[in-house]
Protein backbone atom coordinates (compact mmCIF):
# COMPACT_ATOMS: atom_id res chain seq x y z
CA UNK A 1 0.00 0.00 0.00
CA UNK A 2 1.22 3.90 -0.78
CA UNK A 3 2.57 6.20 2.31
CA UNK A 4 -0.72 6.64 4.37
CA UNK A 5 -1.59 10.33 5.46
CA UNK A 6 -4.26 12.04 7.89
CA UNK A 7 -5.19 15.38 8.09
CA UNK A 8 -6.95 16.02 11.08
CA UNK A 9 -8.99 19.25 10.94
CA UNK A 10 -9.53 21.29 13.91
CA UNK A 11 -11.15 24.53 13.68
CA UNK A 12 -13.58 24.31 16.27
CA UNK A 13 -13.77 27.69 18.65
CA UNK A 14 -16.20 26.08 21.31
CA UNK A 15 -19.25 28.34 20.93
CA UNK A 16 -21.88 25.37 20.17
CA UNK A 17 -20.66 24.18 23.62
CA UNK A 18 -21.45 26.87 25.40
CA UNK A 19 -17.83 26.97 26.78
CA UNK A 20 -14.82 29.33 26.03
CA UNK A 21 -12.38 26.02 25.59
CA UNK A 22 -12.56 24.85 22.05
CA UNK A 23 -14.20 21.78 21.11
CA UNK A 24 -11.29 19.70 20.46
CA UNK A 25 -9.83 19.80 23.92
CA UNK A 26 -13.08 19.30 26.12
CA UNK A 27 -12.11 16.70 28.29
CA UNK A 28 -13.24 13.18 27.46
CA UNK A 29 -12.92 10.65 30.18
CA UNK A 30 -9.97 13.41 31.95
CA UNK A 31 -8.55 14.28 28.61
CA UNK A 32 -8.79 16.38 25.25
CA UNK A 33 -10.45 14.35 22.97
CA UNK A 34 -8.46 15.47 20.10
CA UNK A 35 -5.96 13.29 21.44
CA UNK A 36 -8.05 10.11 21.36
CA UNK A 37 -8.48 11.10 17.39
CA UNK A 38 -4.90 11.28 16.80
CA UNK A 39 -4.20 7.88 18.89
CA UNK A 40 -7.37 6.36 16.46
CA UNK A 41 -4.83 6.63 13.21
CA UNK A 42 -1.55 6.15 15.26
CA UNK A 43 -2.96 2.46 17.08
CA UNK A 44 -3.96 1.70 13.24
CA UNK A 45 -0.64 1.84 11.50
CA UNK A 46 2.00 3.66 13.82
CA UNK A 47 3.50 4.73 10.51
CA UNK A 48 0.85 7.00 9.72
CA UNK A 49 1.67 10.38 8.71
CA UNK A 50 -0.36 12.42 11.26
CA UNK A 51 -0.85 16.77 9.91
CA UNK A 52 -2.97 18.43 12.76
CA UNK A 53 -4.70 21.61 11.27
CA UNK A 54 -5.35 23.85 14.08
CA UNK A 55 -5.94 27.85 14.44
CA UNK A 56 -2.28 29.84 15.52
CA UNK A 57 -4.18 31.36 18.07
CA UNK A 58 -4.36 27.38 19.46
CA UNK A 59 -0.92 25.68 18.83
CA UNK A 60 1.10 26.96 21.78
CA UNK A 61 -2.17 25.66 24.59
CA UNK A 62 -2.25 22.58 22.63
CA UNK A 63 1.43 22.02 23.25
CA UNK A 64 0.89 22.71 26.87
CA UNK A 65 -1.69 19.88 26.95
CA UNK A 66 0.60 17.93 24.94
CA UNK A 67 2.98 17.96 28.04
CA UNK A 68 0.64 18.31 30.67
CA UNK A 69 -0.97 14.65 29.58
CA UNK A 70 2.70 13.47 28.30
CA UNK A 71 1.15 13.03 24.84
CA UNK A 72 3.97 11.81 22.26
CA UNK A 73 2.42 10.48 18.79
CA UNK A 74 4.66 12.17 16.08
CA UNK A 75 2.27 15.03 14.55
CA UNK A 76 3.21 17.74 12.62
CA UNK A 77 0.63 21.31 13.57
CA UNK A 78 0.08 23.33 10.60
CA UNK A 79 -2.06 26.49 10.44
CA UNK A 80 -5.57 26.33 10.14
CA UNK A 81 -7.23 28.88 7.60
CA UNK A 82 -10.69 31.11 7.38
CA UNK A 83 -13.04 28.03 6.76
CA UNK A 84 -12.27 24.21 6.74
CA UNK A 85 -11.73 24.07 2.99
CA UNK A 86 -8.86 26.83 3.39
CA UNK A 87 -7.52 24.18 6.80
CA UNK A 88 -7.39 21.40 4.18
CA UNK A 89 -5.87 23.35 1.62
CA UNK A 90 -3.33 24.00 3.91
CA UNK A 91 -2.64 20.46 5.23
CA UNK A 92 -2.50 19.03 1.76
CA UNK A 93 1.08 21.46 1.04
CA UNK A 94 2.42 18.60 3.41
CA UNK A 95 1.03 15.74 1.19
CA UNK A 96 4.11 13.51 -0.85
CA UNK A 97 2.80 12.81 -3.82
CA UNK A 98 1.59 9.03 -4.68
CA UNK A 99 0.10 8.60 -1.24
CA UNK A 100 -3.37 8.25 0.52
CA UNK A 101 -4.82 10.66 2.20
CA UNK A 102 -7.44 10.55 4.68
CA UNK A 103 -8.77 14.22 5.78
CA UNK A 104 -11.04 13.23 9.20
CA UNK A 105 -12.84 15.36 11.55
CA UNK A 106 -10.83 16.78 14.82
CA UNK A 107 -13.65 15.69 17.16
CA UNK A 108 -14.44 12.69 15.81
CA UNK A 109 -12.43 10.90 18.31
CA UNK A 110 -14.34 7.60 18.59
CA UNK A 111 -13.58 6.17 14.80
CA UNK A 112 -12.85 2.80 15.05
CA UNK A 113 -9.64 0.74 13.92
CA UNK A 114 -11.93 -0.96 10.89
CA UNK A 115 -13.32 1.68 9.85
CA UNK A 116 -9.94 3.46 9.01
CA UNK A 117 -8.24 0.15 7.56
CA UNK A 118 -11.23 -0.22 5.39
CA UNK A 119 -11.57 3.40 3.92
CA UNK A 120 -7.58 3.31 3.08
CA UNK A 121 -8.03 -0.09 1.43
CA UNK A 122 -11.03 1.08 -0.69
CA UNK A 123 -9.38 4.84 -1.39
CA UNK A 124 -6.14 2.58 -2.48
CA UNK A 125 -8.25 1.47 -5.79
CA UNK A 126 -11.32 3.83 -5.70
CA UNK A 127 -9.53 7.30 -5.42
CA UNK A 128 -11.81 8.77 -3.41
CA UNK A 129 -13.91 6.75 -0.46
CA UNK A 130 -16.31 8.15 2.26
CA UNK A 131 -18.27 6.70 5.04
CA UNK A 132 -21.91 7.03 5.56
CA UNK A 133 -25.05 5.83 7.76
CA UNK A 134 -28.56 5.18 7.29
CA UNK A 135 -31.12 7.21 8.14
CA UNK A 136 -33.28 5.66 11.16
CA UNK A 137 -35.75 8.32 11.72
CA UNK A 138 -38.15 9.49 9.27
CA UNK A 139 -37.22 12.25 6.93
CA UNK A 140 -39.02 14.91 5.60
CA UNK A 141 -38.05 17.72 3.19
CA UNK A 142 -39.26 21.46 3.65
CA UNK A 143 -41.37 23.03 0.83
CA UNK A 144 -41.58 26.41 -1.12
CA UNK A 145 -45.08 26.59 1.20
CA UNK A 146 -43.44 26.73 4.94
CA UNK A 147 -44.79 22.65 4.86
CA UNK A 148 -42.75 19.71 4.03
CA UNK A 149 -43.44 16.30 2.55
CA UNK A 150 -42.21 13.18 3.64
CA UNK A 151 -39.01 11.51 1.47
CA UNK A 152 -37.95 8.11 0.95
CA UNK A 153 -35.58 7.92 3.62
CA UNK A 154 -33.88 4.61 2.59
CA UNK A 155 -32.43 6.97 -0.49
CA UNK A 156 -30.32 9.13 2.40
CA UNK A 157 -27.11 8.90 3.95
CA UNK A 158 -25.48 10.50 6.76
CA UNK A 159 -21.85 11.35 5.85
CA UNK A 160 -19.36 10.80 8.37
CA UNK A 161 -15.19 10.87 8.31
CA UNK A 162 -12.51 9.73 7.67
CA UNK A 163 -12.78 10.64 3.76
CA UNK A 164 -9.82 9.34 1.91
CA UNK A 165 -8.27 9.52 -1.11
CA UNK A 166 -5.64 8.20 -3.79
CA UNK A 167 -3.34 12.19 -3.41
CA UNK A 168 -3.69 12.93 -6.98
CA UNK A 169 -7.15 12.93 -6.47
CA UNK A 170 -7.47 15.33 -3.67
CA UNK A 171 -4.55 17.27 -4.37
CA UNK A 172 -5.98 18.44 -7.88
CA UNK A 173 -9.27 18.47 -6.73
CA UNK A 174 -8.32 21.25 -4.38
CA UNK A 175 -7.11 23.18 -6.96
CA UNK A 176 -10.46 24.17 -7.62
CA UNK A 177 -11.85 27.84 -5.44
CA UNK A 178 -13.29 28.05 -2.56
CA UNK A 179 -17.41 27.57 -2.51
CA UNK A 180 -20.13 27.48 0.05
CA UNK A 181 -21.50 24.19 -1.17
CA UNK A 182 -18.26 22.64 0.15
CA UNK A 183 -19.25 20.96 3.20
CA UNK A 184 -16.77 18.32 3.20
CA UNK A 185 -14.42 16.95 1.28
CA UNK A 186 -16.45 14.64 -1.20
CA UNK A 187 -17.91 17.58 -2.41
CA UNK A 188 -14.90 18.97 -3.34
CA UNK A 189 -13.82 16.31 -4.98
CA UNK A 190 -17.34 16.08 -7.59
CA UNK A 191 -17.01 19.48 -8.06
CA UNK A 192 -14.11 18.52 -10.39
CA UNK A 193 -15.88 15.28 -11.66
CA UNK A 194 -12.56 13.31 -12.19
CA UNK A 195 -13.73 10.68 -9.82
CA UNK A 196 -16.78 8.57 -8.48
CA UNK A 197 -16.28 8.49 -4.85
CA UNK A 198 -17.34 5.35 -3.34
CA UNK A 199 -19.68 4.96 -0.32
CA UNK A 200 -18.26 2.60 2.54
CA UNK A 201 -20.67 1.70 5.66
CA UNK A 202 -20.24 4.41 8.57
CA UNK A 203 -20.30 3.74 12.18
CA UNK A 204 -23.18 4.85 14.03
CA UNK A 205 -20.63 5.13 16.93
CA UNK A 206 -17.92 7.44 15.10
CA UNK A 207 -19.91 10.19 16.16
CA UNK A 208 -19.14 14.25 15.41
CA UNK A 209 -18.92 16.26 19.05
CA UNK A 210 -20.43 18.99 18.67
CA UNK A 211 -22.54 19.73 21.77
CA UNK A 212 -22.28 18.66 25.67
CA UNK A 213 -24.91 15.81 25.52
CA UNK A 214 -22.74 14.48 22.49
CA UNK A 215 -19.72 14.37 24.85
CA UNK A 216 -21.97 12.47 27.33
CA UNK A 217 -22.76 9.93 24.75
CA UNK A 218 -19.24 9.57 23.66
CA UNK A 219 -18.12 8.61 27.35
CA UNK A 220 -21.26 5.75 27.47
CA UNK A 221 -19.79 4.57 24.03
CA UNK A 222 -16.22 4.50 25.53
CA UNK A 223 -17.64 2.84 28.77
CA UNK A 224 -19.40 -0.02 26.78
CA UNK A 225 -16.30 -0.49 24.79
CA UNK A 226 -14.08 -1.31 27.55
CA UNK A 227 -12.06 1.90 27.16
CA UNK A 228 -13.18 4.61 29.29
CA UNK B 1 -58.64 23.09 25.68
CA UNK B 2 -60.17 19.67 24.56
CA UNK B 3 -60.21 16.23 26.33
CA UNK B 4 -56.48 14.88 25.67
CA UNK B 5 -55.93 11.24 24.63
CA UNK B 6 -52.49 10.02 23.75
CA UNK B 7 -52.43 6.88 21.79
CA UNK B 8 -48.94 5.05 22.85
CA UNK B 9 -48.03 2.48 19.93
CA UNK B 10 -45.70 -0.41 21.13
CA UNK B 11 -45.15 -3.04 18.85
CA UNK B 12 -41.76 -3.79 18.71
CA UNK B 13 -40.90 -7.56 18.83
CA UNK B 14 -37.16 -6.44 20.41
CA UNK B 15 -35.03 -8.55 16.98
CA UNK B 16 -32.81 -5.15 16.49
CA UNK B 17 -31.94 -5.03 19.96
CA UNK B 18 -30.57 -8.79 19.86
CA UNK B 19 -32.52 -9.78 22.71
CA UNK B 20 -35.65 -11.92 22.86
CA UNK B 21 -37.53 -9.11 25.33
CA UNK B 22 -39.63 -6.25 23.47
CA UNK B 23 -37.61 -3.05 23.48
CA UNK B 24 -40.37 -1.04 25.33
CA UNK B 25 -39.52 -3.65 28.49
CA UNK B 26 -36.14 -3.42 28.68
CA UNK B 27 -34.99 -1.83 31.44
CA UNK B 28 -33.93 2.10 31.60
CA UNK B 29 -32.26 2.88 34.58
CA UNK B 30 -34.13 -0.47 36.38
CA UNK B 31 -37.55 -0.07 35.10
CA UNK B 32 -39.40 -0.87 31.83
CA UNK B 33 -39.02 2.15 29.71
CA UNK B 34 -42.50 1.73 28.33
CA UNK B 35 -43.62 3.13 31.74
CA UNK B 36 -41.43 6.57 31.19
CA UNK B 37 -43.53 6.89 28.18
CA UNK B 38 -46.67 6.40 30.07
CA UNK B 39 -45.70 8.78 32.72
CA UNK B 40 -44.76 11.44 30.60
CA UNK B 41 -48.01 11.89 29.35
CA UNK B 42 -49.54 11.60 32.94
CA UNK B 43 -47.30 14.11 34.69
CA UNK B 44 -47.95 16.64 31.79
CA UNK B 45 -51.84 16.33 32.57
CA UNK B 46 -53.36 13.62 34.92
CA UNK B 47 -56.53 13.52 33.16
CA UNK B 48 -54.95 12.46 29.93
CA UNK B 49 -56.22 9.45 28.60
CA UNK B 50 -54.11 6.98 27.75
CA UNK B 51 -54.15 4.48 25.39
CA UNK B 52 -51.45 1.75 24.80
CA UNK B 53 -51.28 -0.13 21.84
CA UNK B 54 -49.43 -3.51 22.85
CA UNK B 55 -49.53 -6.99 20.89
CA UNK B 56 -51.76 -9.13 22.59
CA UNK B 57 -49.20 -12.02 23.01
CA UNK B 58 -47.38 -9.18 25.73
CA UNK B 59 -49.83 -8.04 27.45
CA UNK B 60 -50.16 -10.51 30.35
CA UNK B 61 -46.51 -10.10 30.66
CA UNK B 62 -47.32 -6.13 30.59
CA UNK B 63 -49.56 -6.59 33.33
CA UNK B 64 -47.16 -8.42 35.62
CA UNK B 65 -44.45 -6.32 34.86
CA UNK B 66 -47.27 -3.32 36.28
CA UNK B 67 -47.73 -5.51 39.63
CA UNK B 68 -43.88 -6.04 39.99
CA UNK B 69 -43.00 -1.92 39.35
CA UNK B 70 -45.67 -0.45 41.37
CA UNK B 71 -47.04 1.35 38.20
CA UNK B 72 -50.55 2.24 38.99
CA UNK B 73 -51.13 5.73 35.87
CA UNK B 74 -54.38 4.82 34.58
CA UNK B 75 -54.42 3.64 31.40
CA UNK B 76 -56.18 1.36 28.96
CA UNK B 77 -54.40 -1.52 27.02
CA UNK B 78 -55.61 -2.77 23.24
CA UNK B 79 -54.41 -5.16 20.94
CA UNK B 80 -52.06 -4.37 18.67
CA UNK B 81 -52.11 -4.87 14.84
CA UNK B 82 -50.18 -6.29 11.98
CA UNK B 83 -48.37 -3.18 11.18
CA UNK B 84 -48.45 -0.06 12.61
CA UNK B 85 -50.75 1.55 10.96
CA UNK B 86 -53.15 -0.61 12.02
CA UNK B 87 -52.09 -0.58 15.77
CA UNK B 88 -52.88 3.03 15.36
CA UNK B 89 -56.09 1.92 13.92
CA UNK B 90 -57.24 -0.05 16.78
CA UNK B 91 -56.51 2.59 19.00
CA UNK B 92 -58.61 5.11 17.44
CA UNK B 93 -61.62 2.89 18.37
CA UNK B 94 -60.70 4.22 21.67
CA UNK B 95 -61.06 8.00 20.98
CA UNK B 96 -64.41 10.12 21.76
CA UNK B 97 -65.26 13.12 19.45
CA UNK B 98 -63.98 16.39 19.53
CA UNK B 99 -60.78 15.96 21.29
CA UNK B 100 -57.17 16.02 21.03
CA UNK B 101 -55.21 13.06 20.14
CA UNK B 102 -51.69 12.38 20.76
CA UNK B 103 -49.85 8.99 18.66
CA UNK B 104 -46.56 8.60 20.52
CA UNK B 105 -43.77 6.03 19.64
CA UNK B 106 -43.66 3.63 23.25
CA UNK B 107 -40.10 3.49 22.76
CA UNK B 108 -39.79 7.29 23.20
CA UNK B 109 -39.37 7.78 26.61
CA UNK B 110 -37.31 10.93 26.84
CA UNK B 111 -40.07 12.84 25.42
CA UNK B 112 -40.16 16.24 27.54
CA UNK B 113 -43.66 17.98 29.04
CA UNK B 114 -42.86 21.24 27.34
CA UNK B 115 -42.71 19.62 24.01
CA UNK B 116 -46.26 17.55 24.88
CA UNK B 117 -47.54 20.82 25.93
CA UNK B 118 -46.53 22.42 22.95
CA UNK B 119 -47.78 19.36 20.17
CA UNK B 120 -51.23 19.54 22.43
CA UNK B 121 -51.53 23.09 21.53
CA UNK B 122 -50.45 23.91 18.66
CA UNK B 123 -52.91 21.38 17.34
CA UNK B 124 -55.87 22.77 18.82
CA UNK B 125 -55.56 25.66 15.85
CA UNK B 126 -53.56 23.58 13.20
CA UNK B 127 -55.64 20.66 13.47
CA UNK B 128 -52.27 18.24 12.96
CA UNK B 129 -48.64 18.83 14.53
CA UNK B 130 -45.10 16.90 14.68
CA UNK B 131 -41.69 17.62 16.19
CA UNK B 132 -39.04 17.27 14.14
CA UNK B 133 -35.40 18.33 14.62
CA UNK B 134 -32.47 19.63 11.97
CA UNK B 135 -30.02 17.20 10.54
CA UNK B 136 -26.68 17.74 11.69
CA UNK B 137 -24.29 15.92 9.69
CA UNK B 138 -23.68 16.29 6.04
CA UNK B 139 -26.46 14.41 4.01
CA UNK B 140 -26.18 12.83 0.39
CA UNK B 141 -28.82 11.31 -1.71
CA UNK B 142 -28.40 7.98 -3.26
CA UNK B 143 -28.61 8.34 -7.18
CA UNK B 144 -29.30 5.34 -9.70
CA UNK B 145 -25.65 4.77 -10.95
CA UNK B 146 -24.31 3.28 -7.28
CA UNK B 147 -23.38 6.75 -6.50
CA UNK B 148 -24.84 10.11 -4.36
CA UNK B 149 -24.58 13.35 -4.72
CA UNK B 150 -24.98 16.30 -2.00
CA UNK B 151 -28.27 17.88 -0.82
CA UNK B 152 -29.02 20.59 1.42
CA UNK B 153 -29.29 19.51 4.90
CA UNK B 154 -31.06 22.83 5.83
CA UNK B 155 -33.74 21.58 3.88
CA UNK B 156 -34.56 18.39 5.68
CA UNK B 157 -35.69 17.51 9.14
CA UNK B 158 -35.81 14.73 11.43
CA UNK B 159 -39.62 13.69 12.29
CA UNK B 160 -40.39 12.81 16.18
CA UNK B 161 -43.60 12.15 18.10
CA UNK B 162 -45.73 12.64 19.26
CA UNK B 163 -47.91 14.06 16.32
CA UNK B 164 -51.14 15.28 17.85
CA UNK B 165 -54.37 16.20 16.35
CA UNK B 166 -57.90 17.32 15.91
CA UNK B 167 -59.67 14.06 16.58
CA UNK B 168 -61.90 14.80 13.47
CA UNK B 169 -58.63 15.09 11.39
CA UNK B 170 -57.23 11.75 12.79
CA UNK B 171 -60.52 9.72 12.41
CA UNK B 172 -60.93 10.74 8.90
CA UNK B 173 -57.27 10.25 7.65
CA UNK B 174 -57.32 6.89 9.13
CA UNK B 175 -60.74 5.80 6.65
CA UNK B 176 -57.65 5.95 4.05
CA UNK B 177 -56.48 2.06 3.15
CA UNK B 178 -53.42 1.32 3.91
CA UNK B 179 -50.02 1.62 2.64
CA UNK B 180 -46.64 0.87 2.89
CA UNK B 181 -45.64 4.65 2.57
CA UNK B 182 -47.25 5.58 6.28
CA UNK B 183 -44.51 5.73 7.86
CA UNK B 184 -46.05 7.91 10.90
CA UNK B 185 -49.11 9.40 11.34
CA UNK B 186 -48.78 12.91 9.52
CA UNK B 187 -47.61 10.94 6.35
CA UNK B 188 -51.75 9.27 6.78
CA UNK B 189 -53.31 12.62 7.19
CA UNK B 190 -51.19 14.34 4.07
CA UNK B 191 -52.55 10.92 1.93
CA UNK B 192 -56.06 13.21 2.49
CA UNK B 193 -54.93 16.67 1.90
CA UNK B 194 -57.59 17.78 3.92
CA UNK B 195 -55.11 19.76 6.75
CA UNK B 196 -51.95 20.93 6.12
CA UNK B 197 -49.36 19.29 8.98
CA UNK B 198 -47.37 22.23 11.28
CA UNK B 199 -43.77 21.59 11.92
CA UNK B 200 -43.10 22.34 15.41
CA UNK B 201 -39.26 22.35 17.17
CA UNK B 202 -38.33 18.77 18.57
CA UNK B 203 -35.65 17.75 21.40
CA UNK B 204 -32.29 16.29 20.38
CA UNK B 205 -32.93 14.22 23.71
CA UNK B 206 -35.98 13.07 22.66
CA UNK B 207 -34.65 9.80 20.90
CA UNK B 208 -36.18 6.46 19.80
CA UNK B 209 -34.67 3.86 21.72
CA UNK B 210 -33.55 0.48 18.82
CA UNK B 211 -30.17 -0.75 19.97
CA UNK B 212 -28.13 -0.78 23.34
CA UNK B 213 -26.21 2.06 22.32
CA UNK B 214 -29.68 3.97 22.39
CA UNK B 215 -30.45 2.48 25.92
CA UNK B 216 -27.06 3.45 27.04
CA UNK B 217 -27.45 7.02 25.30
CA UNK B 218 -30.85 7.52 27.22
CA UNK B 219 -29.66 6.11 30.67
CA UNK B 220 -26.59 9.29 29.84
CA UNK B 221 -29.45 11.92 29.37
CA UNK B 222 -31.34 11.14 32.58
CA UNK B 223 -28.15 11.16 34.55
CA UNK B 224 -27.48 14.98 32.83
CA UNK B 225 -31.31 15.91 33.83
CA UNK B 226 -30.91 14.65 36.79
CA UNK B 227 -33.46 11.83 36.77
CA UNK B 228 -31.37 8.69 36.13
Amino acid sequence: MREKYVIVVAGGQGLRMGTDIPKQFLLLNGKPLLMYTLEAFHLYDSRIRIVLVLPQEQQAYWQSLCVEYLFTIPHRTINGGETRFHSVKNGLQEIKSESLVAIHDGVRPLVDRSLIAEAYETAQKAGAVYPAIPVVDTLRKINAYGGSQLVDRSQFRLVQTPQVFLSEVILSAYQVSYSEKFTDDISVVEAQKNCIPQLIEGRRENIKITTPLDLAIAEKIMTLRGTG
